[in-house]
């Protein structure tokens, strides 16, 4: 298996640059005060459709051969990855198809649809979206982009501490959520490069720990009925991420949904941003350990901001 | 009566540099998109205490001579103004003295004790608040700063607008909302000095239009019973504000609750940042008469970005 490396990330980042914002570094005097460490927040709630996700998915279409990108790109999704892929595609001036479950939210189908992809409904099971997308494929001879178990789309995630890094220089941690480990693959090779001493910590709900216990198991164990408000963190990981991320992390740890609440308000209070429930999972877990991240100097990527603001937590 | 000028600003600023935060100003291509203009948000909702009072209230503080800072500064207030003096004195290393009434919010309170402020309590009426703050200047000798109706405070709350047209270059018009007038007023000596052909437009909520109908009339209507959600724009305007806002306002225009909760919903979901209710008035504004709007270069000034989470209008 041919694992992605620094200076594919470094290609990703040429090839991306002009379609991406380079979102901006954010500090709280305030959080860093209550946290007692100085903290650095890689802003991709501000990034284009809301989430880092953006990245990965240009870096896949920009990536392809003329010939494939004409037959276009597909993926199922009902989350950030759909919309990421269907604005990349439209930017790239080719066709998305987008195999959404029949019970994704409203606002997500109008999303993705503004973006001007096709979508397919299917029944809301992974079987079920599977198999149309395959279907999907077979007709068109489209190419898939997964969300997170794919080359290209981890090169371009990796972009993000890539940016983050160069801005601030050293660090003594990185930390970024983890769900099915796209962001996570990508953010470990950059800093493993860029400055081999700094640790690189994984957050993950306690409702939804399959990567903890794969990471320690040393084995893939899927995420069966996952239970958190981190919507963007229910998914399994993949072979190509679980060996980056056996090879690049040193540490995956747990925070508790109270923690999680409590990390994305403090973000919302403190800091005047939104971000999404998965954002602020690297919070939540220095809150929960505060002796183990004291004095440090941390790096943090904010996954994203896309949240229904009918449906918040407080 | 002495009204602020430009250069007084230009002052203002140089002496409150190092305190404030110079903050961002951010567009929004989706936001452009819907309402078919140019959008330059001035995002004073990252300013220190969350909002633009800070650049009055340190102004104030910091102009003071070395005696009278001694002897302390004052006000009534329940609001982000009571905060910014608290934070400004405690800057200057002086006290501060905050006349709170009883029912102002206990986040409020734990807040501006936090910043090291001798809160007195009184009972909730002007009347109440105004004896209590007298019987403590007469008593300790303290500089009163008035939270608007006050020259140094103008000409702080100037320094915003100053920021964003050097940063913008240039513009067709400026938008900022108007509760008492001093934001608007500082930002008014600004415009009309560096861009005299832009105009400079007020927003005000319909159910709160004292300013509306002062500015139309040509003398000074209180605030009576307001009914906003818009809880920074209550207050009347004060002679020297209202002085100001009719040698260099252009017009000021009030926007319905529908709008102004539209408008507040659309920052933070497009631009995924956090904005009271009173920032989002200049695009209420927009949003209900697009046409007198449209294709236009415009300066919005976002106020502050102080709400309590638990209590959104949606």
């Amino acid at each position: 298996m041919l694992l992605p490396t620094f200076s594919d990330i470094l290609e990703a980042h040429a090839l991306i640059k002009p379609f991406i914002h380079r979102t901006p570094v954010l500090t709280s005097k305030s959080i860093n005060g209550i946290v007692g460490c100085d903290l650095f927040f890689k802003c991709e709630n501000f990034q284009k459709v809301g989430a880092f996700k953006f990245r990965g998915a240009v870096n896949a279409v920009f990536s392809l051969s003329e010939d494939a990108a004409q037959a276009g790109v597909g993926t199922h999704s009902s989350g950030n990855h759909a919309a990421a892929l269907a604005l990349a595609a439209r930017m790239r001036g080719i066709q998305a198809h987008i195999v959404m479950p029949s019970n994704a939210p409203e606002v997500k189908k109008i999303a993705v649809a503004g973006y001007g992809a096709n979508i397919t409904y299917c029944e809301p099971t992974l079987q079920a979206r599977e198999t149309t997308l395959k279907k999907l494929t077979d007709e068109l001879g489209l190419t898939v982009v997964h969300p997170y178990n794919n080359f290209k789309v981890i090169c371009g995630q990796g972009t993000a501490a890539l940016e983050l890094l160069e801005e601030i220089g050293s660090a003594d941690m990185l930390l970024c959520p983890v769900g099915g480990g796209g962001l996570l693959s990508g953010t470990a090779i950059v800093t493993k490069a860029l400055l081999p001493g700094c640790k690189v910590i994984a957050a993950e709900p306690k409702g939804a720990d399959d990567a903890f216990r794969s990471f320690r198991d040393g084995c893939i164990y899927p995420s069966v009925h996952p239970a958190t408000i981190a919507d963007g963190l229910l998914t399994s990981l993949g072979d190509l991420t679980f060996a980056v991320i056996q090879q690049n992390v040193d540490e995956i740890v747990t925070a508790s949904e109270e923690s999680i609440v409590a990390a994305m308000r403090m973000i919302w209070e403190r800091m005047k941003i939104i971000v999404e429930p998965s954002s602020a999972l690297p919070l939540a877990v220095i809150l929960e350990n505060r002796e183990k991240f004291a004095g440090k100097r941390i790096g943090i990527i904010l996954s994203g901001g896309n949240v229904e603001l009918t449906k918040l937590p407080f």
